[in-house]
């Protein structure tokens, strides 16, 4: 440990600044994890003072040094560095940990709280994330930067815990980072032998550090993650090589200085108590009131940040660069604001409407293909991926490029099958800015993903989630592969927007749909098998947009609603057909943006008066009481499927024609 | 390779029988994946006839050797082995591979094929399973075994493949395994270096053996796949060990013996087509038709079977053992057939009634602790466990014992962080037979599981899946950490019955409905917070069991009826207080179970006359869409949760009495 001169304070001091707003944080909500961020103050006192790029006055400086907390129930240790370093969190807010309204939630949340790159809670998904980040910088950085002009390099810095490694998704996402050999990726375990359920020996007795290395990682094992010298030491390692990711192994106490809780349980997901919180002053020689901080302490933290000039050092070499290179600095400069190219609307417009036209009878999976066809050349921010599936979902385009390779234009990642860390890693992608990434699996698989689809509607990041062979469909793989609650999962999960479209005009107007959503992310879900093309006006083209629209009206006031969507909307209109002219059909391509439409709009698709609905939907049946009420059917699936060809599961499973025509009939 | 006597087949024809029934099979289905089959063939050729201990004429011996295909797409493999080696699997079947009826479905399926232990083919999984088969032999075997009388004696064998080893749940399965220290469990990886994508190298470069040695496993490296020598090798150096588990290591050659498909990804996951057939035919000198062995080939196969044998010595065994110990062979067979102790309801009953008797306020989670106190002690095949969170979740008892122990009532299982793995390894224990397994975790996590959660009602397997702190009630820890779509979408797994009890009493009898449920899982709900005890009669308590009843009634006809669930029982009892004599409230903690009861009771419950309803429950809101109607409303969530004492969050998303007072009132 350094010495320091007699009035300044020491590093262990500064770290114990974060410590006890911490703690005293925690004491103040009775609520929360004071544990971890006791543990790896000193970690983060190094890492933030002496190696970390940022710019407390721009969090969204572009270039800068991006930090994740993956054990993010350590939010008290983000929220004071954050406080300290001089970021836009006044003490205020820390006094306010865990209340309503404040910045400074359980959890890090992107929205909430200037610097905190992504909302973590959920293990190894901040992990997950941060390879996605380092991903971007590395592909940023390809076709970007030139000679003299390194305008993209940064570095990731990942806080770890025991959780995070014990999760599967670590795996799946150490796997990739090892592959990619991200040499910009950095991150520090804390390797404290405890998590919720005590000492870890009983149930977490991997050899971690051969493990990375078996993935390819550098490992740098044995820092005490209480010595400074130690901690830079395991640092500079880390800087020292550029090829592969780093893992450093930090030996560390939770709850680090309280005399009765350090290196147990007890300190990790609860306050400390008002006499142990004295009696952990009193341990760490810290005679100052909870949320007090002197100023000297504050100069500590603050002196040496040299985030301003780098920044500005940063801007004068990218107007150079802009210069130099105008093209790709007005490109750079478009993709890090999320905006997309001028005329984008239009030209995906005319395409849809050159769809609409040709009248294809295809598969929507296949319509997904041509419409990333036609969308990518005129989004080099698009960044697509399969988790193995590629010639199943069709997410191959002319000018894919793997990400495993230098090319500047390499924008397709292979992702192996590992669908959580592929959509977490989109997330990363997404949230570093620069990329509107999708990914890509069987819809059933959605599974396996499921928590990272969540993170992405709630953090919000601009992501496209493809999934394909959505239904019994998909035939003979049987019901193990076969989707029946997926779609209505995926759409109860609050700002998911999700698209099953009926053909391959509405597949195109899913794409763009999701390609302009920047609020959040899009699931859009196609079939294996060949849907048939329906005919539409300009107006119910432009309708589509809407979520659910009419697509074949009844000739006045209609008796009868049919609602359908993706490949059971051809089968509403045949049994429209025999119906009768008092019937309309509605294609519902996506009922979470349909719910968002106006009142009237609603009204005018689905008249409350008319109580005649049948809905029609190869998955769970359940979902559509919502819009059929209780005087209408639903024609849909009650059970798992079964292997057999796709149109005899259809038939066997009673989602025909001619139920829908008998399902109308028998309404009252 | 052994040299055959003249007539008698060799190794490599035996195996080669199974590739060309994988093949023909899959190319009269046109659809099916015979590159792994043809792969894995010579491996498998060894295994069943030189090691594997089971009895083709009963599938279900209590002490066979367990056979699991984790790369379950290689399904053509496991039946042509179960045809060969005499299962009840006629070669009519093997024809009908993959179509409606038959007993070769897609992939295995567990209730559709006798020999097939689990159903497999969500990658990964299979595995997972095996580790949970794996613990239940150990823990078996270290309560009922005695001096001389190993009456649980069997290995667990697996194969797996690239994608199961890429699969995040393998390094959770695998890491576990290890800490267990599970010597009977031996897996064969498949290491072909292709997926569906190509060749690996791209996406999978993990160094795979360090990575297996890292979690404590043995491993077997350099096996070559298609040398029987070299297989036995293997093997017997895996059956020289018992304190690990054995990863072996074999290097294969996918669609071994296509000319032209051999170690390419086209071999893969489509038929081989009728010419490379016939020049695989030639190559494998091959001279039978597609479906046709002859009987030297049979002869092959089960010339050596001694399972018949085995299962006679080994009921023998069991018959003496029950002599000298009664009371353990009693209990053993009990369970092995998956039955109660008897009296076990009439004790539960009790139990409840006590419970109603009593009136506590308490959280359901802390009720679910005090139905396990109540039941394990009759239970000795309740194995519980938590992903890390036993305090929170309150799944630990007074005679929990860690699994990790030799202890003889070893029931308790620290999954770590590992929630996928958890729920696999208990469909595992559930599926070997002999445990009643439960797991635990966040509700919010049930995300990380999710398709371990649909297998366990696809396949099915009797598991408790336990789901605590179930709602914005968690409070502070934010929305990461409040479930809002979770309940709408594990009641939308088919043949999963999810219970969300309101009280102490309602908490109990979902335990015992989860216990006595043998056909499939359930998932039990539970409360951070106290919830108030509701009063009832005898009668009322009985109806619980029904998923939903009548709570308090109206004064005649109702002309309001409310529903809720869970937390909000309590707010919708205070609401009807203040709305008057003529409103009915219906608790429902099972809308999977009310679903399935008589149209008669439903009608009594919920009269389609009345059409005032309004449905409380704070969770998604649409889900009550079916059971309100157009006409009713939702108290409910409309977005994710937020950051914040729980008392707050419920006035911040106006889930309160006031709330449903205005949308029962607001009704037409």
């Amino acid at each position: 440990m350094t010495t320091p001169a007699s009035n300044q304070p020491g590093r262990r001091q500064l770290a114990n600044a974060i410590r006890f707003l911490a703690a005293d944080a925690v004491q103040q909500a009775n609520s929360g994890h004071p544990g971890m961020p006791m543990g790896m103050a000193d970690i983060a006192e190094v890492l933030w003072n002496d190696y970390l790029r940022h710019n407390p006055k721009n969090p969204r400086w572009f270039n800068r040094d991006r930090f994740i907390l993956s054990n993010g129930h350590g939010s008290m240790l983000q929220y004071a560095l954050l406080h300290l370093s001089g970021y836009d969190l006044p003490m205020e807010e820390l006094k306010r940990f865990r209340q309503l309204h404040s910045k400074t939630a359980g959890h890090p949340e992107r929205d909430e709280t200037p610097g905190v790159e992504t909302t973590t809670g959920p293990l190894g998904q901040g992990f997950a994330n941060a390879v996605g980040f380092a991903l971007a910088e590395k592909l940023l950085a390809q076709r970007y930067n030139r000679p003299e002009f390194d305008i993209v390099d940064h570095r990731t810095w990942v806080f770890m815990g025991d959780g995070c490694l014990m999760e599967g998704i670590s795996h799946e996402a150490a796997s990739l980072a090892g592959t990619w050999g991200l040499g910009k990726l950095i991150c520090f375990w804390d390797d404290n032998h405890i998590s919720i359920d005590g000492n870890t020996d009983g149930w977490f007795t991997d050899d971690t550090p051969a493990r990375f290395e078996a993935y390819g990682w550098h490992v740098v094992r044995d820092v005490d993650g209480h010595d400074p010298d130690s901690i830079k030491a395991g640092i500079d390692a880390a800087l020292a090589q550029s090829d592969k990711p780093t893992l450093i192994c930090c030996r560390t106490i939770i709850g680090f200085g309280s005399p009765n809780k350090a290196g147990k349980e007890s300190s990790h997901g609860a306050a400390l108590g008002k006499d142990e919180l004295e009696a952990t002053r009193k341990a760490l020689d810290w005679p100052y009131g909870p949320f007090e901080i002197p100023q000297e302490i504050y100069d500590g933290w603050r002196a040496g940040n040299t985030g301003v000039v780098r920044e500005d050092q940063w801007n004068t070499l990218f107007d150079k660069y802009a210069r130099h290179f105008a093209d790709e600095a007005a490109e750079l400069s478009r993709r890090s604001h999320g905006e997309l190219p001028e005329g984008f609307s239009a030209a995906a417009d005319a395409f849809i409407a050159k769809l609409q036209a040709e009248g294809q009878t295809i598969a929507s999976r296949k319509a997904s293909q041509l419409s990333i066809e036609a969308f990518a050349p005129q989004l080099p921010e698009m960044v697509g991926g399969s988790a193995d599936l590629a010639h199943s979902n069709l997410t191959l385009w002319k000018a894919s490029k793997s990400v495993a390779s230098d090319d500047a234009d390499a924008n397709y990642v292979y992702y192996g099958v590992r669908e959580f860390a592929m959509s977490a890693i989109s997330n990363g992608l997404a949230l570093h800015g620069g990329f509107l990434p999708f990914d890509a699996t069987f819809l059933v698989f959605s599974d396996y993903a499921r928590n990272a689809v969540r993170m992405s509607a709630l953090i919000p990041a601009h992501v496209i989630h493809v999934y394909t062979h959505d239904s019994i469909g998909l035939g003979e793989d049987g019901p193990t592969h076969q989707p029946v609650e997926h779609l209505a999962s995926l759409r109860y999960i609050p700002n998911n927007d999700v698209w099953r479209p009926c053909d391959a005009v509405e597949s195109a107007v899913s794409w763009k749909a999701a390609i302009e959503r920047r609020s959040g992310p899009s699931c859009l879900v196609f079939s294996r098998q060949n849907l048939q093309h329906q005919t539409r006006s300009d107006e119910q083209v432009a309708a589509i947009a809407r979520g659910g629209y009419v697509l074949k009206d009844s000739n006045g006031t209609p008796e009868i609603i049919l609602l359908a969507t993706g490949s059971e909307v051809g089968l509403a209109m045949e049994a429209a057909a025999q119906l009768g002219d008092k019937v309309r059909v509605v294609s519902m391509p996506s009922t979470d943006v349909f719910d968002r439409q106006s009142a009237e709009y609603r009204e005018s698709v689905l008249p409350k008066a008319v109580r005649k609905r049948v809905a029609v939907e190869a998955a769970i049946a359940d979902f559509w009481g919502k819009y059929v009420g209780l005087d209408g059917a639903v024609v849909g699936m009650h059970s798992f499927g079964a292997s057999a060809p796709a149109d005899e599961l259809y038939k066997h499973f009673g989602i025909t024609v001619e139920a829908v025509v008998e399902a109308a009939r028998s309404l009252g």
